[in-house]
């Protein structure tokens, strides 16, 4: 079992064919997951591209996630909770600063995955919008979005499986009003064996 | 007056403070939008960043598009017609194999967006999903997501406001559903003075 502290990100290797479990160990806490092809960087994570193929806002069990090359990345084997938003970008400083108001110094999970992914000679710019695991976006006919607090409880996991070599990014998100207020960890497993 | 014949694309700079107009000449045509930073192409347009920063699902008059860094790129001035998409990333060969079982080539705006780009050094991994004028993308509480014609009528248009020097880029899109079933041109102006 891997640890994400909160308010922080890790990033590693998936391979074709193994398995990733996203676990949310307290309840209420978002990851923020972006995805890149491990043998050409070029390819990665795509909201668009994956809204358009599945055919729905809300991604969750037995959809994929598609590529900007329209390729499946992964396939989503299991969803406990089955809430998850991919709409909005990863918080980051310009979200402090035009949706909070805050100026200082603030974690984010833009920081999290590009400082994360670094190692990988990913650069900020080439961050995608994320897929944002358990959390809460709400919807209506007019288009109003409202970020409300994320409907998983405590032991609440997705289980993906990689459909080609992947660099995946996880974070534990640093958003206030994403994560009900309080900042809790992630974890995560990599699992090699049929499940 | 500048024409995009049907099925084609075009690209070019919008400078700070100059307005682009955005023509349905015929009605139930729909236009691929994407931006670049012209004095530095790594930013560009988010659709993560602007519904974010708009909190809603629906960009209309008074909404600003915002880039990957978190700066405004556009303001909208007006739009007559008041219904676009910025869920669905633009049709690619992969959108015609996967969606409407065409494995013969298809014109496509990812391939007009990358061909009419490629002078200004942006290359097709680099084209995010882009900001669909006139596009009638329906969706419901269940998140199920619906490619109706466009509501657009003869002569509808949308006036944008560069809020940087841009690297614009514009199709007549090629996808069938998407166009209630026949291409027809887009046109544009670029207007310096006050309108």
């Amino acid at each position: 079992m891997n640890i994400i502290k909160k308010q922080s990100g890790a990033a590693f290797k998936l391979f074709k064919g193994q398995k990733l479990k996203v676990i949310d160990p307290e309840g209420m806490q978002v990851s923020d997951m972006v995805l890149f092809n491990a043998n050409d960087i070029g390819e990665k994570l795509s909201s668009g591209k994956t809204l358009d193929f599945e055919e729905t806002i809300l991604i969750t069990t037995n959809h994929h996630l598609w590529s900007n090359r329209g390729s499946q990345m992964m396939r989503i084997i299991m969803d406990t909770n089955g809430r998850n938003d991919f709409l909005l970008a990863p918080c980051s400083p310009e979200t402090f600063k035009i949706m909070y108001n805050i100026h200082d110094y603030h974690p984010s999970c833009f920081e999290n995955l590009y400082t994360s992914l670094a190692p990988y000679g990913i650069k900020p710019d080439d961050i995608p919008t994320a897929f944002n695991i358990f959390m809460n976006v709400q919807f209506g006919q007019d288009g109003k979005l409202k970020v409300l607090p994320p409907l998983s409880q405590k032991g609440d996991y997705i289980l993906f499986e990689a459909k080609m070599d992947l660099i995946v990014a996880l974070t534990a998100c640093s958003a206030e009003d994403s994560n009900g207020g309080t900042f809790k960890p992630i974890h995560f497993e990599i699992l090699d064996e049929m499940v």
